[in-house]
């Protein structure tokens, strides 16, 4: 308990003071070698949006996309292997498949550190909380925005360092109050071409409903077009699901081919109002669940929700 | 089909005389800004084992891999985007999802060349046929074993081209007897790790069952052994099917990891021999018309079987 108010304490100070966290990480770095490391990498993703990385080949990153297929969910698996300790961090993992990903996880000689959600899934139970009983070192992460529980809260621009990778936060709001988008770093010795991983914001020639959660056609086009389709046209989209059997697409793609995002914010405004799509089957029972990360709070009733 | 008989002639001149093909294909690479170029990678094609590209800069690949949900079918669609033409082909496509596939290729600006199997699939029909009579100028693949029809029959050793980029055809019989492993090319002008497109030989931490379609335990081991996991470590596995959510595997993986496979050649044929599967539903069907590359011989009756 006292390592996690420090934690959120570091986090806090990061957001107001970036050029503190900036010289407290180059020390960090210098002192990668020692044993203290596994440490130190928990630490630097605290330090957001101000900690440099050293440049190191490209290629480095491990990466691994996986269906759930009652859901049509994909679980992304993403490891910087050219890192000692082979950190990884799991984002969208569901509950029936939380077994399969931690045997991955284990068989590549990975260390899972994180188990993140783009937002408040309402089709599915994330897998987040169940992958913590198993792996109790690993930390929860969702958007403050989301109004859920979990170890880190994250918000717009934050970074999110596995190794000497990282993943930025960018805000993308619209099919939820608090979706997000993880996209991975600028920069040489960062992956190229970038991936975004955009939950229900961006589908592949689609985007995720806007009749619940707090959802708004309105902001989802503004997120869209201003956190996604400014990224460069080679970004490949990895989203949260897909229907059709599509794997991935590019930013390019989907500002060309996309039915419903390259047209007018009204003609968008006014598909997205006219879907006539059902009652989500599994919302009553996702939601409160996933506003817990599954089973994020031990201490709590697995669905037990908190007020939105 | 004077053509088709002057290229059947030439593919068999290539397997006779590679030298003689080397030279040829040497004089082709030099005429290939003129007008004839799409007609020269056609025969490119043919030239098999001898012909030697030019170098290029690596990346130019374009990769999707697609899944039909019903067979839980991967179909992979592959293209060089480095090539004026921005040749493209298929492997694995499925009747259902050829619509969908046909309309990727459109948007992303590219031309099909091969619609390919990786063998006579028994649990979907081939969306190969029906590819041709949407683009008649596509040609379908599958191997001279497999005793199916189609434009091409190939054979182990052959190298399909597509641009400057090739795919290895690689013999690997027992899930049934004309079973190939399409293989990405070997140098530095190829792509980097290289990929197996591996059918039902090999699967994520499983392999096909033998007991259909002259399927042999014993010979699938051999297959396996002696063609896939003889390939580098980090070679890509891109398998025809997956039922549990994953996407890729690599040799290194499968060579720890396989259940079946790690084992002796004994254990792995008391294993197979012991599956109790049920009868495969859709074989009946599946499998004649598959023969004909789905629709492929557009004179005969779709499901008109030959024998084999």
């Amino acid at each position: 308990m006292l390592a996690m108010n420090l934690i959120r304490c570091c986090l806090s100070l990061a957001r107001r003071s970036p050029s503190h966290f900036l010289n407290l990480s180059s020390s960090q770095t210098l002192a990668s070698s020692s044993s203290s490391r596994s440490k130190l990498i928990t630490f630097q993703t605290m330090v957001s949006r101000a900690y440099t990385t050293r440049s190191h080949p490209s290629g480095k990153l491990l990466f691994r996309q996986l269906f759930e297929k009652d859901s049509s969910t994909y679980t992304y698996l993403l490891a910087d292997v050219s890192h000692p300790d082979k950190p990884a961090l799991l984002i969208d993992p569901v509950d029936k498949t939380a077994e399969r990903d931690l045997s991955l996880v284990k068989e590549l000689g990975l260390k899972l550190i994180y188990a993140m959600n783009t937002h408040v899934h309402a089709d599915h139970i994330t897998g987040t909380g169940l992958i913590k009983t198993k792996v109790p070192a690993v930390k929860s992460v969702i958007s403050e925005a989301s109004k859920s529980k979990a170890d880190l809260l994250i918000q717009a621009g934050d970074k999110i360092y596995f190794g000497d990778l990282f993943l930025e936060v960018r805000s993308t709001p619209g099919h939820t109050l608090g979706c997000v988008t993880y996209v991975t770093g600028d920069g040489p010795d960062q992956p190229q071409p970038r991936m975004a991983f955009t939950g229900d914001a961006l589908l592949i020639r689609g985007c995720g409903r806007t009749d619940f959660q707090g959802g708004s056609s309105h902001e989802l086009y503004k997120s869209v077009h201003s956190q996604i389709f400014t990224l460069p046209k080679d970004t490949l989209i990895y989203p949260a699901h897909d229907y059709k059997g599509f794997t991935v697409s590019t930013v390019g793609e989907e500002m060309l081919y996309n039915p419903r995002l390259t047209r007018d914010e009204e003609t968008f405004r006014n598909i997205m109002e006219n879907l006539s799509l059902p009652y989500p089957k599994m919302i009553d029972l996702a939601v409160p669940a996933n506003m817990v990360c599954g089973l994020q709070d031990l201490s709590a009733k697995p669905v037990e929700a908190i007020s939105n």
